[in-house]
Order: structure tokens, then C-alpha cells, then sequence
């Protein structure tokens, strides 16, 4: 037998708000799992776009060309460049797909650590 | 407002089996949606690893070594070059994550044609 990976278990063993864990890599990109409440930064990311997969509550995504609201189920890809921002008013949980190493919030020096689980 | 896209809906839209959809592209990759049922074939792919996700239903990718079984939120990514292929014994709804055109069979010959929706 070869092990799957539970999305909801992975959320269960931690609490903090934006703070991505590491639950798999794909062709050098982390699939992550965060749980978010309130506003992150406003940000950008030059090299890659950003996958955000909603798995249960609801969040949105504020780009400085409009506002995505997602729902479980729901995806939402911002293109490279694009300054942008998610916030949830209720913790929402989250899959993101990032490239290794880029920093979250565009800025290795503001970045959340990189979390494996 | 900018639009997300609610993978339920996309999967709606079409009935086949192992005839996957894209729904969105990120960082050259296609994100797609499929309905299985049944066996597909043994393949591998030599220059990129292979993303399941299930959304609803359980499926098993049996590889070369072992077998995963999944369900709803699970994930699970079969290294590439790794001989595998996807079962489920009822219909199920998954994410795929694969390389803009690269053939799902692991042979162009074979593979699904690309469809965008």
C-alpha cells in the first residue's frame, strides 16, 4: 500500500493563520495546506502565478483588477504580476501551489518559514 | 469581480470517462478535471510526476509499487517514471495537475485530446 495524503487531516494538527504547510511536492512546486483569517499583504509574485484551491469556508481574493469570492471547491489562479490579496472573515482552509522556495509574500524577507508536515 | 471557477460546475458539463477537461493554467501546467470509471491503462511519464486529487467518490491508483487508495480531499502523486494507472470501481471526480500537453496515456499516439472548457 502507498499512502495517500488527507488534505483536512494535514489542517488538523496545526492552528496559525497564513502560515502555508508543505503536505507534498509536484514537479518542483510545494502543495500546501494554510489555514487563513483577516487580510494578508498585499503582494506579487514576478516569476509564478497563484493557485489557491478553497476546501472548506469561504475566502476571496482582492486583485487589483477585481475580487474573486471562492467557496469549498472552488479555485482561483492569479496570474504573475498581479498584486492581489487574500482575506476571509472566517477561517477558511486552503490548498495553495507554490513553486519551492518562493516566498509568500513576494519578499524573502517578510516570507513565512518553509513547513514540511 | 473576477471569476472563480467551481470545479463541480466544470464537471457538470460533460459525462465521458477518462477524458479530462482543463479548467485553468498555472506556471504552464493545466489544471483539468476528469470522471473515472473503470481501469485506465499502465503508462508512466518519463519527464513530469502525475497529481490526483479526488473531489467526489473514491478511486486507487495502483503503481508498480503498491497501490493508494483515495477519497474525498485526498491527494496523491505518482513520481515520474513510476508505471501506475487509476482504477475506481464507481464514477469518481478528480483534479489532475499535468504539463500543457503532455499526453495522459504517456504516448502521444494514444493520448486524450487537449479540451479547454
Amino acid at each position: 500500500m502507498t499512502a495517500s495524503i488527507n488534505l483536512a487531516h494535514k489542517l488538523a494538527t496545526f492552528s496559525d493563520h497564513f502560515a502555508p504547510r508543505t503536505v507534498a511536492t509536484f514537479n518542483g512546486l510545494d502543495i500546501m495546506v494554510v489555514k487563513i483569517k483577516g487580510a494578508f499583504q498585499w503582494h506579487s509574485h514576478s516569476d509564478s502565478d497563484d493557485f489557491f484551491l478553497v476546501l472548506q469556508g469561504r475566502m476571496r481574493v482582492e486583485t487589483e483588477h477585481g475580487q474573486a469570492d471562492l467557496g469549498p471547491g472552488e479555485i482561483f489562479i492569479v496570474p504573475r504580476g498581479v498584486r492581489h490579496r487574500p482575506v476571509a472573515d472566517d477561517e477558511c482552509h486552503v490548498m495553495l501551489i507554490e513553486p519551492t522556495g518562493m516566498p509568500n509574500t513576494g519578499d524573502a524577507a517578510t516570507a513565512a518559514p518553509r513547513r514540511v508536515i
